[in-house]
């Protein structure tokens, strides 16, 4: 069934009017007649039944019916992800959004060649690979820092397991279940990899982990999607 | 530095003709003249430098020198993944090389929408992937086949790990840590899942493993990268 995340509250009996891209998709993409169901989800109230009480070109409106699952979000997961190309950073936000990564943040380090994005289509992208893959939030697409700033202020308690390229760290699968539950992030360098300075300076962290993700070069979507998919086995939901 | 996969037995002084493509790629995309360095495999003879001692618009001519890494193949690990759509499939052959695997077999199950694809463009995918990502081999890419034909051949000490979005088994981190070392493979469905009656059977097979990639729905790129990530982390050589 089609899932759509809408920004209005939830609950049995209220009325949503879907913005204009979404009643396109309802009804010109996916030819949804008066009566279709469908689910909808905000991030705070769960997931509802609604059914397309009006079906218009110009309008459609939906009309909520009963909660399918109450709300659950999952770990509180964030990628760091270095700017890389725009293909190979839209496809790592789609992989954050189905991979149950909750914030991606975006760095600026020493070898990034960008330094701007199209925040607003990164959110978009997020928000529809959310709805597909059945998750009851959206993750949240921080604008670009750099990443000393952003370091600078960073939580202790949120570990940050660092995929180092560097060598003489250990494998991601020995350290991971070491690290205690609680936040976390996994920090994606760009495709030149991390100056040898930054690098440096990364494994001193006090709130850094250094993993290493196998012997052969991967490319920042791989490693992004090997990393997420490490933490979520080791310390998170898929257990 | 550039690294070519080419057919030719590799020695010192043995003398490489590149294919076209690659002599043109060498000196029209990489301005490389004479006297620039490369480096070359061919799955057999591990990796050795070699020298451009002819650069020109019709041929390029490379000299072998030292041998830089012997042959090291990785784990015997193959991909078996159902025909999905291009743009994907390409992905997946892609992200299969950089994450080690020694054959890709393309299945053709039930809810399969494609039973054509073309293999050599794979193969060549795979090939560029896998000189970029730094092994000394090229993942193999074998024509689509019927899922049930293809494991009724199945060799049963090749161990298969069923990524089963039907819920009811075991997370793939509790599962993989139990499996004996030796050959083994990954099997991902196609987009809309397996049909439930070839669930069924699959975990029946004694050589099935069955495991969940936990509790979102992914995508068959995600699937893949995910389970082979898991594979090499847990029984490969990311240890």
């Amino acid at each position: 069934m089609i899932r759509l995340h809408v920004p209005d509250d939830l609950a049995a009996g209220a009325d949503v009017i879907p913005a204009p891209e979404q009643g396109r998709y309802l009804t010109a993409v996916m030819r949804l007649a008066v009566g279709a169901e469908v689910l909808l989800f905000n991030g705070r109230d769960g997931e509802w039944r609604a059914t397309l009480v009006e079906a218009g070109k110009r309008l459609c409106r939906l009309a909520v019916g009963a909660r399918t699952r109450p709300q659950a979000d999952g770990p509180d997961l964030d990628l760091v992800i270095a700017l890389v190309k725009r293909a190979r950073l839209e496809t790592i936000i789609e992989k954050a959004a189905e991979l149950g990564a909750r914030r991606v943040r975006l760095a600026v380090t020493r070898r990034t060649n960008a330094d701007h994005t199209n925040v607003p289509r990164l959110q978009a992208i997020a928000t529809e690979a959310a709805e597909q893959t059945g998750r009851l939030d959206v993750p949240l697409i921080l604008e670009p820092e750099k990443l000393d700033r952003m370091l600078d202020g960073w939580d202790p308690a949120r570990r940050l397991v660092f995929c180092d390229e560097g060598g003489g760290v250990p494998p991601a699968l020995d350290a991971l279940p070491a690290l205690s539950a609680g936040p976390g992030a996994v920090l994606i360098g760009p495709e030149g990899g991390f100056a040898p300075e930054e690098g440096e300076w990364l494994r001193a962290l006090p709130f850094v982990t250094a993993v290493s993700l196998g012997p052969r070069i991967l490319r920042a979507d791989t490693a992004a999607i090997a990393a997420l998919t490490l933490w979520q086995a080791a310390l998170g939901d898929w257990r």
